[in-house]
């Protein structure tokens, strides 16, 4: 019987570590390289468990680690999306969803329900937990770019303007002390870079 | 005085994102590349969250989660020690204590006090949370060796019993029923490699 759930647990287990092989757009802290989104979600988990304190009432920050451990599990099958590249939302979504019925499907039924639960629940981003781990999942991008030159924003030539009508409300809804610690030091960098 | 806190946790948590350039002696789970400490950090996070139920009586998950965030950043200083591999016990403990000290230093001092012994808890091996997620850190690389043509198995010529008495103990003290899941997969694996 537990030999059973292990076996699917350890498909599981092995499956996910293909997350290691998903390129983002985002570069690593030396600036050698563009992160992986496995590496990704482990300093995002980091950033949950340091940053806690400033999310706001009501946010259980074991869930959200949880939830970012999880988050990226999708791009296995959907591949990452950079923020500011262009993309087709319906079909993400849809690729995004039939990644989650694979690899949540690997794990026994009950167990992969529950984590199947949280990642919808982060996915929908509208409970306190998922608000604010999204939050830092957009919190964390920027400020790699501001300690490698200026990162993908270089890339995607990203100005003030832009750079706040989109991500001003990403990362206001779930953690507005990180988004006032973070805009100024972004508005003059990118006053600084000329694209 | 939030803003003084939140530069302290990010400039630990910027110094942090240096442990993806730390490369083991592990493969990735496509065999494609040796696994870097950062995204076996969040591998192994994710084994502590899926595999909970087989944690003896006693055991908080998130807690062995929080250990195992942050349980390889001591190697940004001093390096990744293969367990197969000849070292020295005392001048690297001696290396990583300096090494805990530098980075949890980076915190503001109540937090990197909480997240220090944290840490020590998880070097010391002594409560059900730790040796659980000693276990979880000594249990991860095996499967990854299965999957991946023995991996570090051929490179340090590991036979059975070498495994058996190195590895038993450490896996089966802190988790005994994934060392019983574990064992005859190895022992058959470890019979076909001829060295």
């Amino acid at each position: 019987m537990s030999t059973d759930r292990l076996d699917a647990q350890m498909a599981f287990l092995i499956e996910a570590g293909r997350l290691s092989a998903v390129t983002r757009a985002t570069k690593t802290s030396d600036g050698a390289r563009f992160e992986n989104s496995a590496e990704h979600s482990w300093h995002l988990a980091l950033f949950a468990l340091v940053l806690g304190e400033h999310a706001p009432e009501g946010v259980t920050i074991e869930r959200v680690i949880k939830m970012l451990l999880l988050h990226d599990l999708v791009e296995i099958d959907a591949g990452d999306n950079p923020f500011f590249g262009e993309v087709d939302e319906a079909a993400k979504e849809a690729e995004e969803s039939a990644a989650a019925d694979r690899l949540f499907g690997l794990l026994p039924a009950d167990q992969g329900a529950a984590l199947r639960a949280l990642w919808d629940e982060f996915e929908a981003n509208e409970t306190p937990d998922a608000r604010f781990a999204k939050s830092v999942d957009r919190f964390q991008p920027p400020n790699m770019n501001l300690v490698t030159q200026g990162g993908s924003w270089v890339d995607y030539k990203v100005t003030w303007p832009v750079f706040e009508r989109k991500m001003a409300p990403k990362i206001k809804s779930g953690a507005p002390k990180l988004w006032d610690w973070l805009a100024p030091k972004v508005e003059a960098f990118l006053a600084r870079l000329s694209h």
